[in-house]
């Protein structure tokens, strides 16, 4: 492989990459419109935002659907972020707390 | 509204939610496996893993992708944790550098 092949090799693999943040992007959006209506079912019942069982649940249906490459132990990381975010939104949204 | 009517629409969106998760997972492998045939043309071409200058590139893609209700700085922790994790993902099949 030349480097000017190398080159434009790593250019098609970012232009993917690109690509697939940008749905990644918009799918979390997505997620965190559906977070928002949970805080606000939530806040009308004075329901807790944090509830363990149900993260579990969240986080069975992620391990099940993964195939790798990525492992177990990385994608867990990888919602552990996501899911404390919406956390951080659903609290903002009701009120601060 | 009543505890049952709540408790159907916390159903509702946790539906909504675990099948966003999964197609999120699905994305995330799809990335993991371009992020693997970038690390295979670096080792090839003996290519550093971390180019400071395509991050900022890869961040600059997803913010002018966020259109909320995530804040820049959220989506931006996200991925720096995906980023983090599909680097080490990339040293540790070009041999554990």
């Amino acid at each position: 492989m030349t480097l000017d092949e190398a080159k434009e090799a790593l250019g098609v693999c970012r232009g993917e990459i690109d690509a697939i943040d940008r749905r990644m992007v918009a799918l979390l959006n997505e997620r965190s419109r559906v977070v928002e209506r949970i805080g606000a079912v939530k806040a009308n019942m004075s329901m807790p935002v944090y509830e363990p069982k149900r993260e579990d649940e969240v986080y069975a249906n992620i391990q099940s659907a993964n195939e790798g490459p990525i492992s177990h132990e990385a994608i867990r990381r990888i919602f552990e972020r996501i899911i404390d975010e919406m956390r951080t939104l659903q609290r903002t949204r009701m009120g601060g707390k």
